[in-house]
């Protein structure tokens, strides 16, 4: 079978600009890294002649066609029932499918109304995709030569669904051998234009493996790409780019893959059996936030006081009045104390703190963006002053992160 | 002219997952908004064939077909090129494009190379739309009663040219008057299945305005959406609608189109002059992190404790040892030991607690979703006891927005 691709939205909140069809891009990416090329995204609305239409046309120039969304529980989810009229194929009750609804009711105290029974049906001699997320199950079968598989709308539940069924299923019915491997590098602290001019004559000497910079949310990430039948070779290939590339740059990485700043701190604290706590005034919470989000954080975040106001921060956290009279809340004096004190408070090896201004206006003379970071570890607290650039939203993400990087590099040093 | 409309991404890079299409989201959004239906989105890659392919197959279904994209001067912008060559059109040199070109060189300094030449070629006898911020025009004409519009791909180029150049001659050209108003209606702790099941004889009698209900993050929305030539006329009917759907279903109803949760308490508290804090253990400093997100949050948030261990509870939040060893910290008794205390210790009008089990693990031999929320506020403290289903992150999402809307309805009754 030949692996073109082609990839169909069904959803009228799509057509009506509600949402953005990130799915496409999802699966886009993750068909390149088999080997199946894309060559149509489409999106079609809710409705049963519109989806005949995209289908049939999909079915005329594509191999294999992957629907997303219209499979829940109301009126508008119409693809199982128009996907199976279409494909002469009758809809069945999957018992698995069936449970797991039941279960979710039942856990959850929800009562239960017919129409999510509608989410357990799947299409005759389909190949189910289970949800381990959420209700309505996935499907895949082959009709007229063609590879159709069915997944949900939501991010949530189509992107593991995909990962852990759909992929092994793809491979399995197309025959794919040949393995692509890729390692992404992690860098933070370096701009992706700077990035690109260190190590531009390795990007343009290399084909396999190919290097990819990307820029995203203040990091930057380089992707190593290999393709070969032998998993070996293309290891030890990525593993001699890497090393190149790491000689010029190395100071400015962190990671690999999937991991993320926060990710990295909390496995540097395990690591070093060390505990941390945070006092955040601009950051309302973000760096702890980000820290528990993470499935075993128990063992090394011991909390933190959110600091939002000077009462706040002289009565619960103990800065001195003089300090916030003679210096301000956004100064080095202060995150010097924020830093020392939820460190003594709280018993932990590390205390670290935030405060400065995430706008729109300036505080206490000093412009949006300035913040200082204070960091209490061992012997010493250091305070880094940093500007950043952008909307509140984009300071606090900075600021955070300049914060995760600079533990990990202290722990580390 | 039929209104139905759409839109092809020319860029390969959307076949690969390398970006989003976002500008499909903005121009359906801008052409719901003159009533002009999108029936179909369709994604193409920089390839003369299957462009050429898409463009018959949309030359079929649509009137109206919008093209983002592949006006840039490299090799693999070949948008024009194709669709000319399928319109037997010829491409002509634009002088007010090419004039803006060459300034743009000249007050870049840069060196103008011959291929950005080639962004000054326009359709013959097409419309021509100016791009103010970049150099490639976008162009529009009829061919055999289809209307073809071609624009940039970047959306910083798209977006002003479309608004200002491409709505009028869209208007224009299908003499559209009548106007299209709609209105989100924003609702929490009620299921899509089990909204739409109560309104579903409302949703099935109308047809002007038209409701639809779309269920995200826990949440659920209904937009009334009117057409008519009457603005005053169209709201008067939305208002009707409304009132009908808040008879059943108003105590769920929180907050109107952009507005979310956080938004929403952030709103009221300021309206009633009262300030918050919390004490979070399994949401880690969530609930006040996304109300200090806000802008203006710093009236009303004093702050709060991430108590992540007993030892926190304990030693800063002063919950009881007797409360830890009797009822655990996943217990009602210590919610409400955590809300009180906290709003002691900051001073606020309200304290609010969240402590539970977010998983993967169960803990105190409480399942994964168990979530105790205790509110403080005037005379009383409540404690809510939920089970929430899901990840890790949906439990503590869901959790936080539990405690949003509790703690709305609570200033609100």
């Amino acid at each position: 079978m030949e692996r073109n691709a082609e990839l169909i939205a069904v959803g009228s909140e799509l057509l009506l600009g509600q949402i953005t069809n990130t799915n496409a891009q999802f699966l886009s990416q993750k068909l390149a890294e088999i080997g199946v090329n894309v060559y149509y995204h489409t999106v079609v609305g809710d409705n049963p002649k519109r989806l005949k239409s995209a289908l049939e046309v999909a079915m005329k120039r594509s191999n294999i066609i992957i629907l997303t969304g219209g499979l829940g529980p109301t009126k508008d989810d119409l693809t199982k029932e128009t996907i199976a009229s279409i494909c002469n194929r009758t809809l069945v009750l999957d018992k698995v499918a069936m449970e797991s609804i039941e279960q979710y009711f039942r856990k959850t105290k929800r009562k239960m109304t017919e129409n999510n029974r509608k989410q357990a049906l799947v299409i005759s001699d389909s190949h189910v995709l289970k949800n381990e997320v959420g209700m309505a199950p996935g499907m895949a079968f082959i009709h007229n030569e063609k590879l159709l598989m069915l997944l949900p709308g939501p991010p949530k539940e189509m992107n593991p669904m995909f990962v852990d069924y759909g992929i092994p299923y793809l491979k399995n019915m197309l025959g794919i051998n040949e393995k692509i491997v890729s390692r992404v590098l992690r860098f933070f602290g370096i701009g992706e234009a700077q990035l690109e001019a260190e190590i531009e004559d390795i990007i343009e000497k290399q084909s396999n493996p190919t290097i990819a910079p990307l820029a995203k949310d203040g990091e930057v990430t380089i992707r190593i790409t290999a393709k070969y039948q032998d998993n070996k070779e293309a290891e030890l290939l990525i593993d001699q780019v890497e090393q190149k590339i790491l000689k010029r740059v190395g100071k400015y990485f962190y990671g690999y893959n999937e991991s993320t700043l926060p990710i990295q701190l909390l496995h540097v604290l395990q690591k070093n059996h060390l505990t941390i706590s945070s006092a955040e005034s601009l950051t309302g919470g973000l760096f702890l936030e980000e820290l528990t989000a993470i499935s075993g954080a128990s063992s090394s975040v011991k909390g933190g006081i959110v600091c939002y106001t000077n009462e706040v921060k002289q009565n619960v956290l103990n800065v001195t009045e003089k300090t916030l009279k003679q210096h301000g809340a956004v100064s080095a004096q202060c995150a010097k104390e924020m830093a020392e004190n939820i460190r003594t408070i709280t018993k932990s090896d590390i205390g670290i703190s935030f405060t400065g201004v995430a706008g729109p206006s300036p505080l206490e003379n000093k412009p949006v963006g300035t913040v200082f970071i204070g960091i209490s570890y061992k012997k010493e607290t250091i305070v880094k002053e940093c500007h950043f650039a952008g909307t509140r939203e984009a300071i606090r993400n900075r600021a955070v992160k300049f914060g995760y990087h600079q533990v990990i590099k202290m722990i580390d040093s």
